[in-house]
């Protein structure tokens, strides 16, 4: 496409699953992109920093920060993080917040996101958060990103002027998956399963919610699984 | 002292400095502690983490978190993490941000105190952020907390239920050190030199600030200086 010139920057969290890549497709249409990744000590660590950088690669983002975040490991009191605790299979239809649930992870990337923002002069911090699908984790939540907001603008420079930006927060993960389908969003490239690295599980929930979205859209989803399911 | 039970719970952030004392001889009055202790990539980082162990040892705390966020140095754009960058002269009266402003320090080191906190069911989280003292930093304003409060309670679980607590910060130094003196404080054992390890500089921000402190309210500080001045 024709690149105009894009004089404002935003700092995209990417941590390479698909509602990452989506937001990035969306922010790409408007801002010079820089890329933020977290290794926090999850699983799977490896495999989504690889997905980080063909996503950069792909948009061809210079300004990139890999951060390690692994004191949310020392911290625990969560599945993704101890490895003494099993990963739960998916259930789609429960209430509780599950044990893969960081608590107040979120706050902790976002922090670093506005520190360096600051440093850069971004005026947006993309995040890729999604309200419904998120197991009921309390920082997905728009009214977590409202507060958060305005802790920053009391709590940084008063001519930073730097704002969180959720353009999925609201949609369903079939949307978030028609929106990338339209833009472009390199899907091949993105990894979402909790559980492996070579090929996605299928069972986790993070796959279940990738699986159903793909099939609710009717697309096809690029990536290699093990197993295959839809869980409806 | 004969120690009642305390039965809640209450993270401190202890740098090592005189401030973060004076908040750990407060909330020692009613709470048991859990302290927390962030390198940043500051210059005096080994200096600051003996006076939190110090300290720690002190009011026998036997919970310690120390966590490496030397990312803010990756980050840059402040003095005090960039060897590049001199650390400014002590200038008491000057309005504007000083270069040693780290962007949004405060907001990075708070989410660690709450995914902490709510692992181990902490109720509050105590920072002796001071704000007439603080040399301009937004993050230490007290609007700044109330709105990190808001976002705290929409971010983390229902029953999480913790809340910043910023006893000092409406405090002048001379205000705070009194109130030390008065809860048998420990401020032999503090350090609040940004830009020496062995002696106080006497001459940085940070020195000025405490040496005029302890000078407006008629004591001797403990630690030893290289220069002893008064800046007034």
């Amino acid at each position: 496409m024709g690149e105009r010139i894009k004089s404002e920057i935003a700092v995209v969290l990417v941590s390479g699953g698909m509602d990452s890549c989506v937001t990035a497709a969306i922010a790409h249409r408007e801002y010079e992109m820089a890329f933020l990744h977290i290794n926090y000590g999850q699983r799977t660590e490896h495999r989504e920093l690889q997905a980080f950088n063909a996503i950069a690669d792909y948009y061809n983002v210079t300004r990139r920060l890999v951060v390690n975040l692994h004191h949310l490991r020392q911290i625990g009191g969560s599945s993704l993080t101890d490895t003494s605790l099993g990963i739960p299979g998916a259930n789609l239809h429960r209430k509780e917040i599950p044990s893969s649930y960081v608590p107040f992870r979120n706050a902790n990337i976002l922090s670093i996101a506005v520190s360096w923002g600051e440093v850069i002069r971004a005026r947006k911090i993309f995040i890729g958060a999604v309200e419904e699908d998120s197991s009921g984790y309390p920082d997905c939540r728009k009214e977590f990103y409202d507060a958060f907001n305005h802790a920053i603008k009391l709590g940084t420079k008063p001519d930073a002027d730097i704002i969180i930006e959720t353009p999925i927060i609201r949609l369903h993960k079939s949307e978030i998956i028609k929106k990338g389908i339209e833009l472009k969003a390199p899907f091949h490239l993105t990894w979402s399963c909790y559980q492996r690295e070579d090929l996605a599980c299928g069972v986790c929930d993070s796959c279940a919610l990738r699986l159903r979205g793909f099939y609710i859209a009717g697309k096809e989803d690029p990536i290699p699984y093990l197993k295959k399911l839809v869980y409806l």
